[in-house]
């Protein structure tokens, strides 16, 4: 068993929250951005004054890295992000990064000796709230290239993409450059849940056994407006009646019967939007998601016949186009097993589950084996300044990476 | 049997449409308006060309007086209003104005002497669009008085109404001023429907037996707003799921068991709005309608209970207020009658109906028995500069009400 340092990882938690810290007590430090680049230097200190090398690629993507005995060996990685949402909390990323750190640390602490590297990686822009899209980082490294389209990008606050990014990587000449999705072992990344149900089952470690698939729709049903006086029921095309019949009738069967679904409308609008005018026209959004594609599938299709049928029967007329489709990603059996066996070694309760957000590990997961434990959050609160973790939860997921990191590096995947 | 002269009520009606014409063959002849004045003007340029005399009241309520053998009796009034919506059409208000003053001129080709005054009513500012609330000179007729808190309004045009109406009183300094409110033997008005069903029954002439309740809720359903992706069912507090629930059920039922209801969302909103997130407030309104006050009360009672009970399943909040409240207006028995019996004199269909618009008849129906005749209107069009009755339905309206007002001219009520 590998020993970690609970208040050294408790105190660079505080440290690294420190660094766009805003009033109510969460941090702004979104991608590229110099609280960005303070963090990475915080790191590479950190880092440096243990003697790890530190690297970056092209993506400014950051690795401190702990040799192996055979260099050959692809390296295993741990880590996470050291960005956050413009109003984000403290352990959003930083929970990953730095429990990896702790681990780099404790094997360093213990004067163990490792075959193969261990490398620690913050990636670039999980977020992606500065820039667009999230993931930026891992999905570069996964395709082994910038995407030319992001070049141009602009940020929310009207910086460009490739200046920042330049000025990101010019702000640790001395990290040695690496190409962009080279080799690695593994990958394991501790995250908090930013949903309720570890804090609510007290369990602490959620080994996750995907991401969810996640598929968007944009519905508009039109009928066609009238005075809600005048109109009696045989002549109106009512396109919110048909609406609200499809979708009362899809939230009661699309979750209920299928634990892992999720069906969600955000957004729902009547045009003209007069209290005493039948709508013209009604538009919603839909997000659903689920872990097999075949189901996301199936779910698309009810909505379009339930919609449709409803939609009929009130004469109207219905447009539904996917404007989002992400496939699921399954993470790796044997490192699901990896976790779990960890979690028991350490003597802590830990239960499968799926992660319902998006996270570095699914873009890993296209070239390596990619792994996740996630920690409760205090009311499942996260993109949110007043996201907790409770020290002993923070503890608990340190130690289940620790130990999954040390049965790593002694196994075949 | 009294009869009119059909080319002379379509040329009025036309000559009149010119007032205030739109490029798409509409009308924008807003209320105290200089297009107002103007018709107003017109109407008593005409009666004057006949001899009748003509009369204004403190609120610009325009009277064409036809002088009965004993002006001791209160006058029969007919008529409407002249004024239309900002992209109106050629027959709201300008039709039963008109059809009134022709009932008149026919009166006088045929040299028929009253025992009681006959008075056409040009009703101020029914519409309701540039100073709100709409009926206001049946209103202030109805109460004896003008309300103070109208003196302040202030148009969509930014004009003040103390000044238009001053304007509009003294641009017919001839007419002589008649108190607000003077005894009336009954009043009838012919309007078009503005809604479908007599065009789509084929039936040119509707005996309106009442004018609906009205009653307006603000409905806002609160849950908890959450991740679509991480929150599973159990934690969910969607608002959405309890109203369209709640909502489906009511359209449902509401109307399709009591065809005197109706029951109108026409406004629906989530917050935040997000396509990815479980909103936390959706806001709706709720547009009711029935002639009978106590069933207005039960469907709100419902309305109220079924999102009340879909808010609880859903752990949600509920806020319902009403907003507008207009109680239900029974027309006299006698006069439904008298237009009925009118109709068949004339060998035409009619059929007993509802309003589901406001007119400035429920207004007048609150100090003297009040009738309304409905004639079709194309496609149910009404508000729209496309609306459009048929010359030969004009006609049969404004027959049906010579008769009735021939028929009133020798009876009791």
């Amino acid at each position: 068993m590998l020993t970690i340092n609970s208040n050294r990882l408790n105190s660079r938690l505080q440290a690294f929250a420190a660094i766009g810290e805003t009033a109510k007590g969460g941090v702004n430090r979104q991608a590229l951005t110099d609280g960005d680049r303070s963090a990475r230097l915080m790191l590479a200190e950190l880092a440096w004054a243990r003697g790890f090398r530190v690297f970056q690629d092209p993506m400014a993507n950051l690795f401190v890295w702990r040799n192996g005995l055979d260099e050959a060996l692809p390296p295993l990685l741990i880590g996470s992000h050291l960005d956050s949402q413009p109003a984000g909390g403290r352990f959003d990323g930083a929970l990953g990064t730095l429990s990896a750190f702790e681990v780099l640390e404790s094997l360093e602490d213990a004067g163990t000796a490792t075959e193969r590297a261990v490398a620690v990686v913050s990636w670039t822009n999980e977020e992606g709230c500065r820039f667009s899209p999230g993931c930026m980082g891992s999905t570069a490294f996964s395709e082994g290239v910038i995407p030319g389209t992001w070049q141009e990008k602009l940020a929310t606050d009207g910086a460009g993409f490739a200046e920042e990014l330049a000025l990101t990587l010019a702000s640790l000449p001395e990290a040695v450059m690496l190409p962009l999705g080279f080799p690695v072992h593994a990958y394991l990344e501790v995250h908090i849940e930013q949903g309720p149900s570890l804090e609510a089952a007290g369990i602490p470690i959620g080994v996750v056994k995907g991401i969810q698939g996640t598929r968007w729709l944009d519905v508009t049903v039109t009928g066609q407006t009238a005075h809600a006086g005048t109109t009696g029921l045989a002549w109106r095309r009512d396109p919110l009646h048909a609406l609200t019949a499809a979708l009362s009738s899809l939230y009661g069967t699309v979750m209920p019967e299928d634990p892992d679904a999720r069906f969600t409308i955000g957004r729902i609008m009547a045009e003209p939007g007069s209290v005493n005018a039948i709508p013209e026209v009604v538009r919603c959004t839909v997000d659903m998601r689920h872990p097999d594609p075949g189901r996301l599938d199936e779910i698309e299709e009810l909505a379009r016949l339930r919609i449709g049928r409803e939609a009929e029967r009130q004469g109207c007329s219905v447009q539904i186009s996917r404007s989002f489709d992400m496939p699921p990603c399954a993470f790796s059996e044997r490192l699901q097993q990896v976790i779990a066996d960890a979690a028991a070694a350490c003597k802590v309760e830990s239960v499968s589950m799926l992660s319902g957000a998006f996270h570095d590990a699914l873009f890993v997961n296209r070239v390596a084996p990619a792994g996740m434990i996630f920690v409760p959050c205090r009311d499942g609160l996260s993109h949110n300044e007043a996201e907790h973790v409770e020290p002993s939860d923070v503890i608990t997921g340190c130690e289940v990476l620790a130990q999954a990191t040390v049965s790593l590096l002694g196994s075949r995947i």
